[in-house]
């Protein structure tokens, strides 16, 4: 039985990564991308998981999301080009015409529909902001009870976030969505910064992989190389392939820790964005946390084991 | 030269503890006592403060403090008499008249009063709310460049609060007052839950001390029977002895890992209290921490080290 899979998604040159990852892992049926807006606009990040559709040959449609926060008078932020570059794909000139047309679905729709279609199957690993999963909920509540599991590249919680020092950038970028996700009685496991921190991709194991590998392999090079750039105040000569944690975590749960117990998203302030945990079995006096469902977060990795396995499924 | 400190406190069970290894330890000219409500009322913080004074023979004058938070709307949440007993000293009777009067001036009064005739050379080391601190500040903000250093118990950083699951009690029960002190440019070192939790002093340590000391460990061992009880979720027959930890920072602070970086304090929603660090050296993108002073936070421990040093003070 093959993992059936919605990615969620916003490319985004480490959603580049974890989408070929899926794409590729002979245990995963892609079943559906949905974009959403956050790394780049949702006109950029369609393209581009239409872009990589076409180079990659996956056979999963496309489905356009969100263009607004699930609370829509939160202003915009602006997009973060100098991590992603100005085409969300490390500036290797994306071409505007892909030649192909998304699904004539809504991506919350697309996500409601398939869900529905295969009850207590599909995993929808969600690596962009909430906001496609917020929209699903709240037009369909009772898809939280035929979803398998919802894996969440977001947050960060017993370290500092990324974009502020409390938040990340993902559920920063729409907290009520976020909120809203984390509220609904459905199985998610959530790869924070925690863990992503933690699982460094150096410049020469992309190399090597690159190498190794076909032409898919070269071209996740390609759009790696203005991350990497990106990510000299963080990783010496590498980047965090953040959205491959969660990818991972589908097939090889057992390569991280988790800590279950409710999660709340902070909504305004100085905390803004926030993703802070209640682990089960702490006594706290009443708070906000309390009655709301418990959710895995993962708060340890084998970094070596999680990179192992991207490189032997990129390039076999 | 002896370190000449205010001590800052709501007693409280671990309040007494970390009073007398003020008073006793020899590298210590404890100056002044200031009450604040927190542990209990400020009658009742106060009038504890005097018995404890009265029984020890402590010379240092008691200096009565704020009974309401640094932004008066701010609702009151209630005492914790499950922590510390209906006396604050856990149930041990305390009498209602101690036959010592404090101190005419106010806390706030007192600790400028205190600073200004001792330019420099004062520790402030506060382990109930900020409220006093906030006052004085607010009174005479010149105060934070004649300050040797505020060493605080308060605050949860990488760690779970206790309030909450965002926040510790000191820093719940005055957020505003906290934030104001953190914007101020004096020197802060700070004793959270990072660090008191991993300090835990068992039963059979206590009773060994009171076995060895005099009547005032034996004291000690009485008021804290009723703490240990509530520590029974927490501690295997033990305490957490968290405003010590602060006090012995003063004397031992090779004992402890700091982390330097801005520290601002959550007012308002979920995460009302809660303390969030901007580590220096980390990058993010512009954030309410910008431009803030840096402070100290405990970030580790050597509990052990700091449980000897206790046990040869206070029952050498």
């Amino acid at each position: 039985m093959k993992h059936k899979v919605i990615f969620d998604t916003d490319p985004g040159v480490d959603d580049a990564m974890a989408l070929l990852f899926l794409h590729k892992h002979p245990e995963i049926d892609l079943v559906g991308i949905t974009s959403v807006f956050g790394n780049a606009s949702i006109e950029t990040t369609t393209r581009n998981a239409l872009y990589l559709k076409r180079e990659w040959g996956i056979p999963a449609p496309v489905a356009r999301g969100a263009n607004e926060t699930f609370d829509p008078s939160r202003p915009h932020a602006g997009w973060p080009t100098f991590v992603h570059g100005d085409d969300g794909l490390g500036n290797i000139g994306v071409p505007d015409d892909i030649g192909l047309e998304p699904d004539p679905r809504p991506a919350h729709r697309f996500i409601i529909e398939t869900v529905r279609a295969n009850p207590g199957e599909v995993t929808i690993v969600a690596v962009g902001r909430m906001t496609n999963l917020a929209n699903a909920l709240k037009e369909d509540p009772e898809i939280a009870g035929l979803v398998k599991q919802v894996v969440i590249m977001g947050g960060a919680f017993d370290v500092p976030g990324n974009v502020t020092p409390a938040a990340e950038a993902n559920i920063h970028g729409d907290p009520e969505a976020a909120d809203h996700v984390f509220l609904a009685p459905w199985k998610i496991v959530v790869a924070g910064l925690d863990v992503t921190h933690q699982t460094h991709m150096k410049r020469g194991f992309l190399d090597d992989m690159a190498a190794r590998g076909g032409a898919d392999v070269k071209l996740l090079q390609k759009v790696s190389d203005f991350y990497i750039k990106f990510y000299a105040h963080a990783v010496e000569d590498g980047m965090l392939v953040h959205d491959s944690c969660a990818c991972v975590y589908v097939v090889a749960p057992e390569l991280f820790e988790l800590r279950s117990g409710a999660v709340r998203v902070v909504c305004g302030g100085i905390a803004d964005g926030q993703t802070i945990q209640k682990p089960d079995g702490m006594q706290f006096g009443p708070s906000e946390w309390d009655g709301k469902p418990s959710h895995a977060v993962m708060v340890g990795v084998q970094p070596d084991k999680v990179l192992g396995l991207l490189s032997r499924t990129l390039a076999p």
